[in-house]
């Protein structure tokens, strides 16, 4: 299978990028990778990396996309950038997979005009894996998709079942609604009409999941409009972090935590990797003709192996094919 | 000051909420205290209590609002529950204050149409604290007003103010707006034009707070519609549930590190305590003509005490006053 990976976009790129490229090589003997970018400086990195050769292909690019450029403008202008032409090679059937670590926004809009919707796909959605006490969760959407109508949200989780049972093998994945209350009559107009759209839709769908159990592992996938599933995402990342650090500082104030935290070096560990993004190989952009995944912006190499990880087993679920045909089913009904 | 309380309202009602008045008559000398509800289940508790029964009044009532009720015919349906003659006390003058751990739809609803919106004010929010790193963030609304407009936030972010200056003595503290993203033409099309008003308005307004840094200390009070603000309120619940739930288990697997938690003891225990939203006093629901505090559904005797502190800081605070002149202000303009 051959993947396209955009060697400059995100904070570390390209040099974090291409070492994941190289890192994906020797890990998954039935990958070849594609880097667009510049092709000088790629192959600089290349020079002291030890990995297959003939697996690794570069295409120059001479225009690249900031991380503040407007979208939809970015992708008009920029045609020759490193990211719109990984998509355009997934939209030619070049590769089956792009992989992007650059602008979120202008890679959302760069697939749906170049990668191009599904038939019957309303919106796109970026779904990413998130810990749970006792697993993951898929949550979709996390920002592809700000607003939406009942009906996106419908078609968010029959995609996310279709992506957890394909990639996670899980059977009758719990579908849960993001929501304010557990009953079925509350939350805002949205949720509501959602909930009655997700009750008749192919899918195990569990009810209202309000905030507290959204990581208690009671759901498989929790669905929601894009505004709300990238607060919940980005403060997933926040409360982590300010827990262990407030947790840090009463260590601090005591010799004996002090003594205790260095016993307890191990089960720190464990969980620092457990709650790391870098582990979860990015965000699957669902409901294209193509496959396309969008890195953490401050991937590092291991990131970017995750994610050719997680684009390599989209590719054998054939997830792509599976989300048409559910959703033509649905649209028949 | 005359504080009413609730005695009926939440999961461990009335035992904790009657135990509750009496510790905070205990506590703060010039604090009355009027409980509604059942007389002869509160008299049975207050019997083993020692306070001051000089300062502490009973008014029965034969009426009990569920925690499942639904909100507005709970209210219509039920006058002389414990909730309604206690948000009618206070719309009588019979008392500054009223405070109740009891269904919150049915208090915001109750509290709207008894105590009655300010003149001006679009309409009520619930605003609870947070910790954060470095000390505590309001958070305006987490409920009472689910779908808002643009025009709503501005006038949370201006209570939220009034409040942060007049209960926390702080100087111009800084407002935030949750977003999906930092700069100002992110976002949904509520938020984009709610930066704009908020840019406008008298307050001390820094921009778009996403979700990685609602915790980080960076705000001193964030605005955002009650679909979110409830999501957030209740995830950051989840999630040090979860975090901590995550190392506790990994602490089981190794003795070194079962070793290290008994060093870490109290460092742990304040951290619990940091996270425990007991010691913050419920949620203060501002824009209206008295003041009432939703006390957390599973208050505890500390919770109720803490909801009495809030209650009497807003009384001297003279918060309603505040908030009623600068809305007028603000619609001038």
């Amino acid at each position: 299978m051959k993947i396209i990976i955009d060697a400059m976009g995100g904070d570390n790129a390209p040099e974090a990028i291409v070492k994941g490229a190289a890192a994906g090589i020797n890990e998954f003997s039935d990958v070849n990778i594609v880097l667009t970018g510049d092709k000088g400086r790629i192959e600089d990195i290349l020079e002291g990396l030890s990995y297959d050769k003939n697996r690794l292909e570069i295409v120059h690019t001479t225009q690249l996309i900031e991380m503040n450029d407007s979208p939809v403008k970015a992708m008009k202008e920029k045609p020759d950038s490193s990211m719109a032409v990984a998509l355009k090679m997934v939209a030619e059937g070049k590769g089956e997979m792009a992989i992007s670590a650059g602008n979120t926004g202008a890679l959302v809009a760069g697939a749906t005009l170049i990668v191009k919707r599904l038939p019957g796909i309303k919106r796109p959605a970026l779904a990413p894996v998130l810990p749970t006490q006792t697993g993951e969760v898929l949550l979709i959407d996390v920002g592809a998709t700000t607003e939406c109508t009942p009906k996106y949200l419908q078609q968010f989780g029959v995609r996310g079942r279709i992506y957890r049972e394909k990639m996670f093998g899980l059977q009758a994945p719990k579908v849960g609604l993001i929501n304010i209350g557990g009953e079925e009559e509350k939350g805002s107009e949205l949720t509501k009409q959602a909930y009655q759209l997700l009750k008749d839709a192919p899918v195990n769908f569990v009810g209202n999941a309000e905030g507290r159990d959204l990581l208690s592992g009671q759901y498989d996938v929790l669905v929601c409009d894009g505004f709300t599933g990238n607060i919940v995402l980005k403060f997933v990342e926040g409360c982590a972090k300010t827990i262990l650090g407030m947790l840090k500082g009463y260590i601090k104030e005591s010799t004996s935590a002090k003594l205790g935290a260095v016993f307890m070096k191990g089960a720190f560990g464990k969980l620092k990797k457990k709650m790391d993004y870098t582990e979860y190989g990015g965000s699957l952009l669902l409901g294209l003709r193509g496959g396309v995944v969008k890195s953490h912006g401050s991937s590092d190499e291991k990131a970017i192996c995750n994610s050719i990880r997680n684009a390599r087993k989209f590719i054998s679920g054939n997830v792509v094919e599976l989300i048409k045909d559910e959703i033509a089913k649905l649209a028949e009904e």
